[in-house]
């Protein structure tokens, strides 16, 4: 790795972090990740949200502000270290009682996003870190999407995205995710299995650098199936689906039994992994690797981190939250904003 | 932890195994397993199988005999050690070529069950474990029973069985198993979901030696549902299912977001978890403990165990197999047969 002194700064990456929702965790764990120095060296960045929350959530985890603040503004510009936007165009949000689903809460994370999204899909950050938010609270606020995902779709105007998760090594893209279980029976299709196999696939080569990605798909059923005695999901649509990747030239396995795919030894054999459901890729990633694992976005031809945990607003404001997930998110941000600056031969950034 | 010398051998649990499929690995890992003697001075073993089989596998891997051979013989007397009940009553099954489904090695897997159950069912067995089968050998053998549970289910005339898996103070009991994923949909009901709570927390009181269990239920959806917006089965059938257990005196909680659940401080407040399925129990048990992981059968009123792994037959007859899961039962076995005889006031067992 390059130590920082060797590059100027303005050569390294510009990364947006939105807050997140100003009364879940998402303050906390921003402030207790940029407080070290080492990473903070390694990019710029520009976090979206309220300068005084953040100071709050400082204060109470004994850490000396390290960002100066500005009003936002959209034509953003961050020289050097952390640049904190502050929305004060925005009502205070009142942070001193029961956190839970709040309207003005609501509408602010929304605009931490709306605006973070906007720069990212102009050009303007090389990557984007979103802090946690709370979905009943954009609907208080009457901001009708599903949550991040949601929004992004509509903004990048893309029909195509997966959540893709990483925790070192280990990366499970999921076919499906917000679904209830047996709903998925009517949207299960080849498209929707085959999709992130190539969005994995592409993500794997420009973002993580590898030649011919090896991609573990998994089946759906106990044991993949049987051979059809225990479901034939996999013999009408999986199946298909990795002959397609397959005809494109793609290096893939599968179906995989789902309960052995992420023994070490199989999983470790593979570059990434494609989950049919939630759970199935969110349950072996979170026994593993909780803390330290991170959510990328698939198909938005930017490069979207997030962590893996949500507002936990039962533990926000009181200085307990672990912030591993949200350093992994934004260490996985830079690494990959690095690589695709590399990629087009942009100029280099600090590594 | 008692030594040998302190005990009559004739104290010990007499512990039962069958040998599995003769063309699986099942002869290998039991002879690698037994062949610890701290493992043998702890019980009396009956091994249900096939002498010449077990000496190949002990050959290859280079232990010497530590068992005696006699021919199988319903009126069993095993006064210390291994004795190998021969079952030379069956056709030699050729272990030489292609492994794989085979109606010779079907039929004697099924003959080596049939009598270790019988005698577990009358009480001259503490415990049986099994090595794995093949379904599909023992359908080409005409025995038409969908693996051990379907036997063992009529074997000793219950419809409450249930799946319980253990690696160490992880415990998870299945409510559903070997069923297609989607067609699970049509069966779950609020006794589905009751039954596995009720019979974990009998086995938790009866072989854990837990007075007041603690247990866990996932939830069926992402997010456990997440207030009916992912789903209704948690409102429909779970939730009433943990009101019908609270009602009767037990210690429940969920249901439980399924992708947290298997986070270390999550399932550590528990004293034993509740999977709605195959792979959300499997997953996490075999990502983490894949060599150490043994299940249990509830609802039997009787002690069986086994590994949590299948024939291998890719693996099996070159001395590859590892014999962590294999052991993992039989030390399961000993143990709760040893708590099983406590509670009865029967004689001490060597511990």
């Amino acid at each position: 790795m390059v130590s920082c002194a060797t590059n100027s700064l303005v050569d390294r990456p510009l990364i947006g972090i939105t807050m997140g929702d100003p009364l879940g965790v998402g303050p906390e764990v921003i402030v207790k990740s940029l407080a070290d120095e080492n990473l903070r060296c390694r990019a710029r960045f520009v976090v979206f949200g309220l300068h005084e929350v953040l100071e709050v959530a400082a204060d109470q985890a004994e850490i000396n502000p390290f960002w100066w603040r500005e009003p936002f503004d959209p034509q953003l510009r961050v020289s050097s270290g952390v640049l904190v936007a502050d929305f004060d165009e925005l009502q205070p949000v009142r942070t001193n009682g029961e956190r839970g689903p709040d309207a003005l809460a609501g509408h602010a994370s929304f605009r931490f996003v709306e605006e973070g999204a906007r720069l990212l899909r102009e050009g303007l950050l090389d990557a984007l870190v979103t802090g946690p938010i709370c979905k009943q609270s954009w609907h208080l606020a009457n901001h009708r999407f599903h949550g991040h995902t949601d929004f992004l779709t509509r903004c990048f105007d893309t029909r195509r995205i997966n959540m893709l998760f990483v925790a070192g090594r280990l990366r499970v893209a999921l076919a499906s995710d917000h679904v209830p279980l047996f709903e998925l029976r009517n949207r299960f299709t080849i498209g929707l299995v085959h999709q992130p196999i190539d969005l994995l696939d592409q993500a794997l080569r420009a973002w993580f650098g590898i030649a011919a990605p090896r991609i573990g798909v998994l089946g759906l059923n106990p044991h993949a199936g049987e051979d059809g005695l225990l479901g034939d999901e996999e013999r009408r649509i999986i199946i298909p689906a990795l002959d397609m990747a397959r005809n494109a030239g793609l290096r893939v396995s599968g179906p995989l039994a789902p309960d052995t795919a992420f023994v070490p030894e199989v999983w470790q054999r593979f570059d990434g992994l494609v989950a049919m459901y939630h759970d199935q890729g969110l349950i072996p990633i979170k026994a593993q690797a909780f803390e330290s694992a991170a959510q990328l976005t698939l198909g938005l031809d930017r490069i979207r981190a997030s962590p893996a945990h949500g507002t936990a607003f039962d533990i926000a404001g009181k200085n307990r939250a672990r912030h591993g997930s949200m350093r992994a998110a934004i260490e996985l941000a830079i690494e990959l904003a690095g690589a695709a600056c590399r990629q087009r031969g942009a100029p280099t950034v600090a590594r």
